[in-house]
């Protein structure tokens, strides 16, 4: 896989410092050519599990070869290893703790390296701030064409987190909220398989909180402005949305709150 | 009109999501070389008409050939119309929604296009997020070069919104606060040809809330520090600030609240 | 030095207005190949000395020959003077009111210019907007070469503001919390060299609020999680943390709060 010139950012980082500025300054002082773009630096401080959600979600609309950076790192300067992740399709680099757990493909082929060739950080690299000296240069050598094996040894065993998975019978489907996104849409782990496979049983019912759901929308205006629907979002998972409102604020409910989905009778 | 290689982005998707991130991948797996510039992604959820203006206030800088996206969509997936609008300087992406309302000069010619050429789309496209799979390939094909006609039909009636009037009288002008910007600046919807116009016939008084103007002031220093003015802003109209301070909060005043100009007697 | 494409931004204005977006059209206008990076655009309304402070902390990581441009202007449209920093490694361009105060090496040699050539300006001016009319523009022409002499008179006298000084004696340093990053650590005045020299000496303890460290830590994972610590921070200044957790909440501190470092008896 040829390597690209993009180089995405997902941090914890916020705005308001200079810390996201001094990452992309080296970057470019290694490559001028990297075309640098943010995905978020509005991931809460240390959530590693909203940053893997938000990378799985995002990280796939990018062409072939593109570099994704991932630094939400509550572990920086312990002994969590920087990591490299070469998948058929794209390279990801941040620490080895479980925020690449969610950017795999089913049967993807996968190389991982321990980020060790100290040569492409700047050194010394601090304690503190590994995305600006050692996750940015790294990022920059390699979309300079540098060989994922010249930046350290294989790494044979990565920390993975997982989603919570539905539990999926004949006639019903439970699960959660796994993610509430800006416009208070709720996010849960039904994917789009399974919704399919009990549809095609009979028409089905949601109940979630104090609600309940007797279809599937295709789009918010399907329903009056004000009301709640369920609809298959952009994610491939099923969301509980208001149209033109608020979900999360409206219905009362959060992230790991019940939603069940099962066959009218 | 040659195209540009420059496409901006203005919406309603906040930053904490993936959203924008993806959007932009689609563009750039289009056109690698589009050079993408964020307006803002903080317009209030579903605020058509605060994106309308802020567009207004930001797409003239731009060099001619720019492509605008705009994608505040409360009824994505609707029968809401997917729009191209090519004016005498710029092309401009989004809902036919009224988005667009404010960015057209007066007498410049416009032609407008419905996107229905699905080949443009990523396919099949979601129904809850155009700006990835419609809007986002399309100004990527646009910055290739394709041509505007090339994606749809002419549309001959575009949705209006429209930016409520002052009412001007020869002694007079009654007008409203239509934005409060960053800083606490309270825009008005009194422009520079009225306010020319009156002054020309003597000296002005302006009324706002509690307070009286007896001027209007060429930059904040010219009033104490803490001291409210009136003055031309940016944008090209009135605005009531407070040096050094937030008149938003200082003067308690709010969008639709009231403001005169009159002649002295 | 040659001059760099690469253009950053540092501003107070905040990003859900069209403020931003406006000065990236005009310096695209002038150079449709600037690089354009942003630092900052969270900086409090006003705040010089936080502008000031960012700044310092992400402008050395840039390629040499980078344009940084810094606006948080209180005072624009007034007497201060819009000025050009051309330092060794970089140019600056924002008012003259303190902001680059802290950019500048010991013994680095600098030239500064005001900015009166008003065919470098947008015509006319706006009085409140000099980003989008005066620095905007002057950015797109200094990375298209103009020499940094065209664009008006030196200046020899500009308005510096200054860091307070810690105290330091033989046996102790006494300084106080400068900066509050958005994870909640507490950034101090008192910098690696006098900290060095200190513990040069003997083992140290460090006093701030309520709490007492016998110890500098390396990383943050060194004490417990919702522990505090100490540890020199990427800015080079001391920072009193708490792993993976906020200092600022946890510990009730505040920018200005006193903070002590002496031997131990």
């Amino acid at each position: 896989m040829a390597h690209s010139r993009i180089i995405t950012l997902t941090t914890d980082f916020g705005t308001q410092d200079g810390f996201v500025g001094a990452m992309k300054g080296v970057i470019l002082s290694v490559n001028p050519k990297a075309l640098i773009v943010d995905i978020t630096h509005e991931i809460e401080a240390h959530d590693v599990y909203s940053a893997a959600f938000t990378l799985r979600n995002s990280c796939r609309s990018f062409p072939k070869g593109t570099i994704h950076l991932a630094v939400v790192d509550p572990g920086v300067g312990s002994r969590r290893k920087p990591m490299l992740l070469h998948t058929e399709r794209y390279f990801f680099l941040g620490p080895d703790n479980g925020v690449f757990s969610f950017v795999v493909e089913e049967g993807e082929k996968v190389n991982a390296f321990e980020l060790t060739e100290s040569k492409y950080f700047l050194t010394p690299p601090s304690h503190t701030f590994h995305g600006r000296d050692i996750f940015g240069p790294v990022a920059g050598y390699l979309s300079l064409g540098i060989d994922p094996g010249e930046f350290g040894p294989e790494l044979h065993d990565c920390v993975k987190i997982s989603l919570p998975s539905p539990i999926v019978s004949k006639s019903k489907i439970e699960g959660q909220i796994i993610h509430i996104d800006r416009f208070g849409n709720l996010i849960t782990n039904i994917d789009a398989v399974s919704v399919d496979a009990l549809r095609t049983r009979g028409d089905v019912r949601i109940d979630v909180g104090s609600i309940t759901l007797k279809n599937i929308a295709h789009s918010y205006s399907e329903v009056d402005e004000g009301s709640p629907l369920a609809l298959m979002g952009s994610s491939g998972f099923l969301e509980i949305a208001v149209n033109r409102g608020n979900a999360h604020e409206k219905l009362g409910l959060k992230r790991g709150d019940r939603i069940r989905m099962e066959l009218m009778s």
